[in-house]
């Protein structure tokens, strides 16, 4: 009687966190110095002094008793506000608080819509690559989840390939930009692009067809580069935010749902978020981290940590012979297995004590995920060891 | 396509909460000190001065940067360690850091129970009086949420009732106790019994029937009373526990489930949760708070504050004529409409500002909880509109 697929998402686990315990098993036996472990996306940097420094101001209020009561399940309004407010500043958006759905950091966002926007019977259609919990939360709701895999050139959506994946079963097409695992940031011709395809087809089949955009990395990226905000292109877009890699506080589990009023069939839509998050257990995000980061928005964890790593760790592994897709944003090089055998890539890496994700794990085979959101001197020291890889390959 | 059970449940929202919101904009007219609110039961007693000095010291850590990295997700592993430590020396049980899931608080432990035990056709089967939630997460499985009202005179388990509810289909009995909103602890004799009757009938029917012990008001008993570990009497039992209301922390949500290995299919129950958990989108538990509660295990609030608000409470209840169970835990007060309309009752205490929650909610129509975990001031101030309340009922 106990449900299989429970049975069966808890024992498969998650590749990227099996092969993060590998590493933290290794080190014990060679020393954490002779393991170059890329795996996770765990930010690297501190966050911002000032939302350590409101943490610090919240864990000596003198009212803890009010600090650390219920919060509203939708988010502390002033909260909920300030978000509204930032958003619409950045973006020239026109949320209210109304619109906002604070909630545990990304993942929960992501299950929360697909709950709410998913039925037996729908599909889900995911950009590849694609962080890989998005098939669970998705098939988590009885629907089908499906892909569509980007050129892989350029990284950017293959049009074609989008369109001749839609059906009228689509309900939900969910984007992440910037992407984790390629780094690679969707351009506003892009995103104009999807908006258009997605508005016809909604026309077509009847019935919206909602983005969610997943962005985590908003603020990490490099190089002057601009993340268009999609919600502007397309209002039946549910914007999900995390501040688990802007302000370091990945394990504090905080972000937020942004719904705009004109979104098709707002109020069920806005009704069913709350309405999943009340069945799936959540009652409220943590007012302390609430506070924390909703005084320092917009504040960001000093990314040219990433970028410095970023520039050597993409020369060096290009000047071994690798390819590598250029990445504009996020922490993380997707790096081409020579062979085109990316699990038997990871296998050889591992040999060399160099942990990587292999990219079949993101609905792209042929690649792997290398994790850059390290000390530096971890990629320094791992580069004889990518050489030897490179060698092996005949690079 | 938007699934309108979230809908529903999302514009029903929970009649505790709309109460308080009410009380929180009728303050702004009439000012707080005017309004009764009786409905939230969160504490009023600030947090031990031990977890609060964790708090600090975590909110000060030299590495910020390590303490809020994604935990594992059933938990920061010597977090685990001490909470079994912390069972096995107050209950004799035998549980190990593998036996421990991390949880946003209850709420989160109850979903995921219910989604890892639970399969549409299935029946989950509640002791009433209950919290209201418990039916959603029930029913957000696809299975069918029953009910057993308890004596309705001494408040025990009414055990020809309970036998008379299970059926082939039962799955999962949830239990509370200390209860909320009864107030009243489970005694050992009736755990016995029910361990007895669920242990028949798991072996007619061929199939274990789980226990979901909720209890997040364990500490919070008064007299001395001692409250029966329900694990020791049932192996079947799944151990959900809150930091909520023992340590005050309900809006940070932190808690645990315990399964115990000599549990029917211990490795399925097991894999189900935590595969259960990444599908409703829990990546892990605040860091900060797993550690701030894991070095102060056994601290409890000052519970003499409620101890001495149910006794003044109850008392001047009972001289106004009120027909009150008498609360051995928790912090409510279950109180009986004169006439037996409690919903009625509720309206008509409202019209005095007085805001207590209808018993019909947690499945017990003919009583309203009380919740008194609030400044003993309210509870004096409000003598006069329940005898204006008692008046009116003639009592």
């Amino acid at each position: 009687m106990i449900p299989a697929k429970y049975v069966s998402w808890g024992n498969a686990g998650s590749t990227i966190r099996e092969l993060a315990a590998y590493g933290a098993a290794r080190a014990k036996v060679i020393g954490a110095e002779n393991v170059f472990d890329f795996t996770i996306g765990s930010p690297s940097v501190a966050p911002p002094e000032s939302v350590l420094e409101k943490l610090r101001l919240l864990a000596a209020d003198p009212d803890p008793v009010a600090l650390h009561a219920y919060a509203p399940a939708a988010g502390i309004e002033s909260v909920r506000c300030k978000v509204a407010d930032y958003l619409n500043r950045s973006f020239g958006s026109s949320y209210d608080a109304g619109d906002i759905y604070m909630t545990h950091g990304s993942s929960s966002a992501l299950a929360l819509v697909c709950a709410a926007l998913l039925s037996p019977g729908d599909e889900a259609l995911a950009l590849a690559p694609y962080f890989p919990e998005y098939r669970i939360y998705a098939e988590q709701t009885g629907a089908e989840f499906t892909e569509v895999l980007c050129d892989l050139e350029s990284f950017r959506p293959d049009m074609a390939a989008l369109e001749a994946k839609l059906t009228e079963k689509t309900a939900l097409v969910i984007i992440n930009s910037p992407n984790n695992p390629s780094g690679v940031v969707l351009d506003e011709d892009s995103v104009k692009e999807i908006a258009g395809l997605l508005r016809a087809k909604s026309a077509e089949y009847g019935h919206p067809i909602y983005i969610l955009a997943d962005e985590p990395y908003r603020e990490l990226v490099y190089g002057g580069l601009t993340v268009p905000f999609i919600p502007s292109f397309y209002p039946d877009t549910l914007y999900c935010y995390s501040f688990s890699k802007s302000v370091s506080l990945p394990g504090e589990r905080i972000g937020y749902i942004a719904m705009g009023k004109d979104m098709t069939d707002y109020a069920d839509v806005k009704a069913a978020v709350c309405g999943a998050g009340r069945a799936l257990g959540y009652i409220c995000v943590s007012p302390m981290f609430q506070l924390a980061v909703a005084d320092t928005l917009g504040d960001v964890s000093d990314i040219s940590v990433y970028d410095d790593n970023r520039s050597l760790f993409y020369d060096e592994l290009r000047k071994l012979g690798f390819t590598c897709i250029k990445p504009d944003g996020a922490f993380y090089l997707f790096i081409k297995a020579p062979d085109g055998d990316s699990r038997d890539f990871c296998r050889r890496a591992m040999e060399k004590d160099l942990l990587v994700v292999p990219g079949d794990d993101f609905g792209c085979p042929g690649f792997a995920r290398i994790a850059y959101c390290v000390p530096m001197q971890r990629i320094v020291n791992s580069l004889p060891a990518f050489k030897a890889l490179a060698e092996e390959y005949g690079l």
